[in-house]
């Protein structure tokens, strides 16, 4: 694949907000003239969206852990396939709310899936893709639990323990501390205002960096 | 895992008589006393059967192999952890219409998956878990697309061209001539009968050798 546009990703627990930085990403790229594709994990694609519903679905309770990672990378290989990569490749750059690392937190960091059967799947899936720039927005648990609590009923994956999160977030962590070039760390436990400015900060590093 | 029950397999491309024969194994067995568990892949738990729905929609044209493929083994993980496991455990035989010599053959010899990258995802899911048994029900491509387009609307698999089937059937003869202790190859292109006939005594010899 001959990749032009800027792959850019969004992490961070619930209620880390990231549907609010996502926009201020977008607008942020399209004042420089930059077309952007917004795009979502799991999901983005018909099948992937499929493939989420399932994943999401509150009484899919005792899902083996496996078959919850394999699923991720089922609707993967689709988003990739179908969106991700074609946008790329027409210099679009795409902006994707949760990729691959979130699998590393989720399965790995919550639900203890070893990591290297994730790292494994990576390159099967992905190749050498990988993000060019990644915005982690961090916060502690208990007030991102508390935002995300306010806003809807709980999907399969906000119904799990504090703990679970917990352990998210600690493998969030971990993937800033070995890609620290890649991952960027957000305080997201301020006021919007505060993180939407560390996010506009980082993009116009991003860029001021030749889009890396 | 202490597996107790046997795990014996059906498999064969379209139109071979899976179903029909899957009943002659399981009234022999259950002749003999034995306890059996009849399932199917794709599917077999209630997760695994929205996966199967996903799989065979034939409005899913274009699904990547890859994603094929990874949403096989999902199903697969939720069909092993709650159900095949638990009933071997108990004792109990499992009589499965396909399971994993089947991605080998669609995926790997239809689609052209790698079938190293299948070989790797069937030790991640399975672990040492392997058919004791399988029966290869085997005809030539035409006379099984010809039974097989008697019984009802294609689905996305039964859609596909005279030529990938030829890959899958070359890719189960494959199979059976790699495990030959394992696969047992029975002419599925002359009468139910004797096809029946072939398959009880090969259930026969089985049970003669202790079950192996």
């Amino acid at each position: 694949m001959k990749k032009k546009g800027r792959f850019i990703t969004l992490e961070g627990i619930e209620g880390a907000g990231k549907t609010t930085q996502l926009a201020v990403v977008r607008h942020y790229l399209e004042q420089q003239g930059i077309n952007v594709l917004t795009t979502r994990e799991p999901g983005g694609s018909p099948i992937g969206e499929r493939i989420r519903a399932l994943l999401l679905d509150p009484t899919g309770q005792g899902m083996a852990a496996t078959t919850e990672m394999l699923l991720l990378f089922a609707a993967r290989a689709e988003h990739l396939l179908h969106k991700i990569r074609p946008a790329l490749e027409q210099g679009t750059w795409v902006l994707c709310d949760r990729f691959t690392d979130a699998t590393y937190a989720y399965q790995g960091g919550g639900r203890g899936v070893d990591l290297e059967q994730i790292a494994m799947l990576e390159d099967y899936v992905q190749g050498p893709l990988r993000p060019d720039l990644t915005l982690l927005l961090d916060l502690p648990v208990a007030s991102g639990l508390t935002r995300a609590g306010e806003r809807s009923a709980p999907d399969r994956f906000e119904s799990e323990a504090e703990r679970f999160f917990e352990g998210v977030r600690a493998r969030y962590l971990a993937l800033a501390e070995l890609y620290p070039q890649r991952v960027r760390l957000i305080d997201a436990g301020v006021s919007v205002e505060q993180v939407s400015l560390q996010v506009r900060e980082q993009i116009a590093a991003f860029l001021a960096g030749g889009g890396r």
